[in-house]
């Protein structure tokens, strides 16, 4: 946003607009997939579990994934898409859902890009209760953080990289100037372009917005994502979300990817873990 | 397994006769759900994982599970059930899945108790290729562990409990008498009672089998498993695994189970993350 502008909010921002979706049936959606989520041709796979989030969200009884699995079929491109739900099962706290997202190939017939099974419940109506041993990671302050524009890297001048707030860690992205600390670690903090405060769907795009930390182990090139598990803990307080990415295990051509991110009031609101492919030397 | 009957081999093992299935027609199977894998009347989540993972070996082009996501929806009781399995998308290198597990209500409807996606592949065409920081816990010896008839705990005397050669780790087992950690862990050395080797489907069967790490938090009562999903990362070598669990964020009356197995050549085997619920007091 600019200087001056004031921010966005929930429910009427970028980032709502992209996954906002038109009911066609019962369980059927349409959406106009835009081209500014991608990054090298292909939406954001975490863009895109935001959009099947947000179906699910509309076709379930309850309204925040607490648990959201992913297997990704084929990468998606911008244009004309439909999402498909079911609802599987529902109960007092908890309903199940399961929802995918079709593109069209050249003789119209439809593609599936993404496949996901869901758990939904109601965030707001947890006990405050928090007995966790987990603590933030170590963050620089957002000040001593770059940007696309301070690290130029394989990703700077994407159409995703103007629409998200990203500040990266320093000592994560030595990779973009041939110093990969070989750790396998991603850090940032994040939040939306135009100031909109985080949300459960925003989470679920922030869980896969950041390098791969395929980068910081001194791989380079594509890292599709084979599956992606979110969980939403809790709801974000306002402010931008720190989100740290650690690999521990990077073997046979595949790794994981274990996020977690932390709010304004450090707590945990989201643990996610992927399993990705990796292209070797 | 007695002390003198020689191990059972993979293939010929009561496991491997417990999740055999009889297909029914083209994506159907119907499987009696045996009494032996309960644990307080219900079947145990690890042995349905590895029972729907098989259906989905037998139905996709590819062998191993990589990635299996699985949301709990019903409790599973002895008794039949048919499995529904789909091949949602098959590839060279990986193909993707879904199954279900029904059983029957009392008017002979089906009810659905498991549901899940996969991603199948190849675990034996993989390179050899390890570049991992991730490094096993420290495990007391086999003999230093303890099983249900040395420290007599709520699962002692279960079925399940025959039919899994368990050994906790002593410091992960005060809750059995009245000391838990507060650390929220859990730690044994796994293998199948008659002596069969482990293979991918018994590692399913492996990170949903030890006491919860609730237990060592301090809470007692059913610890229901949400969402378990589990990425198979080699081929286990022969021997009993280690498995070491862990919980970081107790909150809202949710916890997240973070499983690691280790084979005896020290390799990262399976990984699993899941979603469960407690009863707070």
């Amino acid at each position: 946003m600019s200087e001056t502008a004031a921010p966005a909010t929930v429910g009427d921002s970028e980032f709502d607009r992209a996954t906002t979706l038109t009911p066609r049936a019962p369980g059927a959606y349409d959406i106009d997939l835009p081209a500014g989520w991608t990054i090298f041709g292909a939406l954001n796979g975490g863009y895109l579990l935001a959009v099947l989030g947000r179906a699910l969200g509309d076709t379930l009884p309850h309204p925040h994934p607490f648990t959201i699995s992913a297997h990704y079929l084929s990468a998606s491109r911008p244009g004309p898409a439909t999402v498909r739900t079911e609802t599987v099962r529902t109960g007092r706290t908890l309903s199940t859902g399961q929802a995918s997202l079709f593109q069209y190939d050249e003789t119209g017939a439809e593609v599936e890009r993404i496949r996901v099974l869901a758990s939904y419940g109601d965030l707001a109506s947890l006990p405050d209760d928090v007995r966790t041993s987990a603590k933030p990671p170590a963050f620089p302050p957002l000040t001593h953080c770059v940007g696309p524009d301070d690290a130029p890297g394989s990703a700077d001048q994407q159409p995703i990289a103007e629409r998200v707030m990203l500040k990266l860690d320093p000592a994560t992205v030595g990779w973009a100037l041939g110093q990969p600390s070989g750790k396998g670690e991603s850090r940032a903090w994040f939040g939306l372009a135009d100031g909109r405060d985080a949300d459960p769907l925003s989470l679920l795009l922030a869980v896969d917005a950041l390098p791969p930390t395929a980068f910081d182990l001194g791989l380079k090139g594509w890292v599709p994502t084979i599956e992606l598990t979110a969980h939403i803990r809790a709801l974000p307080a306002p402010g931008p979300v720190r989100v740290a990415i650690t690999t521990r295990n990077l073997a046979g051509g595949f790794l994981e990817e274990d996020a977690e991110i932390w709010d304004s009031e450090d707590r945990l609101v989201a643990q996610s873990r992927q399993l990705a492919r990796v292209t070797l030397p």
